[in-house]
């Protein structure tokens, strides 16, 4: 590709990602992808090209936030209470899908396509950045052994999707994943 | 109305449902309105007309399946084990939204259309039927109090839709229900 066309591609992501930002934001993960094509002034080929599908652009307009958890993953994992530094972080999870709409759709597994981005996708990066708080949960007896990373984030995101239409959602979000936290009923 | 009218808005409303089955079972809980008018042969406004909103569609398609879960929470009532009794019956909420396309869309709770038509809901029935079984458990101390059916259903249908695009979705489903049930890291 010459250089002032790649120029061009470059600047028609930037345009159409703020576009998306702002769409995401007001609409949440059903935002209209012919929308955010209008509003940037490209075709929806264009928006296609560079977002293949949904999920390509919700994780993109996700990335600063799934970056941002990442760096709280690091963090927490050097606390001294191994299950309150895992508890916290999904928390935290919580939170931010709560505050950012969008977010919940992007973090939730999505089949084949989900499997054919794992390499190079937030929620890869997502599940490195967690697996040493999960891992040290695991060795402390905190959290069963066989309970994977993904396994705490679909849980989680389930919540919220949930939720999501409740008057009070965050505090409702919050709520009811304290409860799977603790257990519907614990004893058994 | 006149008798034949009637008549005719009975009939239109039986055939516009068993078309409705057949496409959310085909297609899940988003299934096209469009499309249920075209293949019935009437008028989208004629859809909306006996079904004002997706919810009410959905709920309708569900019946049968909502009706025999308060069937189930009746049989588990008269069990001995409070614990189990609670835990079988979601467990079989599980089971049901695994199975019937639209269900789990049609138990989450929607906002202000839920309250709305929370007086003759399928919803409103299914929490009522679940109530003795949840009071039980609450007062034998296997549930903590303060915890509502509606936190129960909630929760657990939040698991079914994070889920859906398993592969393996109906395992995965129950392995996460599970591990909501005895808690994440129950200790605390």
């Amino acid at each position: 590709m010459p250089v002032h066309q790649r120029a061009d591609a470059r600047r028609n992501y930037a345009r159409i990602l703020a576009v998306a930002e702002d769409e995401v934001a007001a609409h949440g993960a059903d935002a209209s992808l012919e929308q955010i094509a209008r509003i940037t002034g490209v075709g929806s080929a264009t928006v296609r090209r560079h977002f293949p599908t949904r999920r390509a652009l919700l994780e993109a307009v996700s990335r600063k936030r799934i970056e941002a958890l990442c760096v709280r993953a690091h963090e927490l994992a050097s606390t001294s209470d191994s299950r309150n530094a895992l508890v916290e972080w999904l928390g935290d999870v919580v939170s931010y899908c709560v505050s950012a709409r969008g977010l919940a759709a992007a973090l939730t597994y999505d089949g084949a396509e989900s499997v054919q981005m794992h390499e190079n996708t937030c929620s890869a990066a997502l599940e490195e950045a967690a697996g040493p708080l999960l891992h040290r949960a695991v060795q402390d007896g905190a959290v069963a052994a066989g309970v994977t990373v993904a396994d705490l984030i679909t849980l989680t995101v389930g919540i919220v999707l949930a939720t999501e239409h409740y008057p009070d959602f965050g505090a409702q979000a919050h709520r009811l994943f304290r409860l799977a936290v603790t257990g519907l009923s614990p004893q058994s």
